[in-house]
């Protein structure tokens, strides 16, 4: 996540002035993740000590500090409207539209988050699903809007590579957005325990990655692609 | 490691932009090294314990804590498919060559991480061996596409001086990247205990600053050349 930061923020000169927006934020989403993952790592750390037992084997215990998934919401509450942001700028939509769907899609995925945070905490079944309904309502309202209404955007983009390029970003939202709800799951359904954690923990850094780095490499690719179209004054017109 | 990281960014103003993004992916893979070499320093030092005996002689104990060698693993995931990538990028071949020899080289290079690790935390000599030929595909995979399918490439470098420093980088990576497999062998053909950890670690390390920091700064070269040749406009057709 660090080293994505320090990757975007190094092209800023490589892109055109409407893009660096766009990348600056981009940084700061792997940043803010960067962050929160040093807290998480350090929180799992305080959680578990290994000691080898006797024969050479490793056992893991409990330190009676608990693991504090809460910074793994305060992340998604700053990033996940930030990483719409930073899609929507890169896709240099008329002014009015750029900010009404930067509101609404900002919200929606910030009421996402803040809704499935009470079910995370919950080790009783019943209310993990309530919230996890409750939190679905926005979310298929952002992952819709980003399929459907983008799809329009993506085809004005200004060569073909560049709506390959948003494309390609558009599904990787959706596709790496759609794996959180079932990691959420992973609890609800009956597994329990350290497995069920393990599982949790490991489910929610991968999609994280997706979503965020990964993700902001195909944001700088179509901010670089269009850079050069641009320079080369080839752009169509909008 | 990070001495490295330092020189390659700040050497980013002395490219042309066509090598910069190269640049910034040879200064990322040290810097994950790095990061990684810290964790691998604290989890060497949190595993043993020195002490003076009588007699004035020091003694080395385990302190039960386990030396985590999943660090390492870690990093080679990241850095394996980033540094090829930067080998291809300086390379300069046509935009899709670009990109299909990137999806190819970095998927099989992880795939080959990936493979290896289940052998290598294993004490049964025969489940190492399996796990050291199962990664040894991709392996054989990767080098042969370097030493051969590079070959054209390097020829077509612009000026004597760039192809000679291309093919003295393709060269390093086959040379530094063939003691990973042997190093691996160490714990397999018999050697155990501290003795076999300990030349492991040498080993690995070595091996380590040859294919980052060693292979980096010829990346580094192999820009500043072809960006002297192409800002003297002597630049050959590709």
């Amino acid at each position: 996540m660090g080293s994505a930061t320090i990757f975007f923020w190094l092209q800023l000169p490589n892109v055109t002035k409407s893009y660096r927006t766009a990348l600056t934020i981009t940084g700061i989403v792997t940043l803010i993740a960067t962050y929160h993952y040093i807290r998480i790592f350090n929180s799992w750390s305080e959680a578990f000590t290994v000691a080898s037992k006797d024969g050479g084997d490793y056992e893991v215990k409990l330190t009676g500090a608990p693991f504090n998934d809460g910074y793994r919401y305060v992340d998604w509450l700053l990033t996940v409207p930030l990483l719409l942001i930073e899609l929507i700028l890169v896709m240099k939509l008329p002014q009015a539209e750029t900010v009404s769907l930067s509101w609404k899609l900002g919200l929606a995925s910030a009421l996402m988050v803040a809704l499935g945070y009470p079910g995370e905490i919950q080790e009783d079944l019943s209310v993990r699903w309530f919230w996890w309904c409750l939190s679905m309502i926005p979310f298929c309202y952002v992952v819709f809007t980003l399929a459907v209404g983008l799809a329009e955007a993506t085809s004005k983009q200004p060569s073909p590579a560049a709506a390959s390029l948003a494309s390609a970003a558009r599904y990787l939202t959706v596709f790496s957005w759609l794996t959180y709800p079932f990691v959420y799951m992973v609890k609800s359904v009956g597994l329990a325990g350290p497995a069920a954690t393990m599982y949790e923990q490991v489910g929610y850094s991968i999609a994280d990655v997706m979503a965020k780095a990964v993700f902001g490499v195909l944001i700088w690719a179509l901010a670089a692609e269009k850079s050069a179209v641009e320079e080369s004054g080839k752009l169509l017109p909008n």
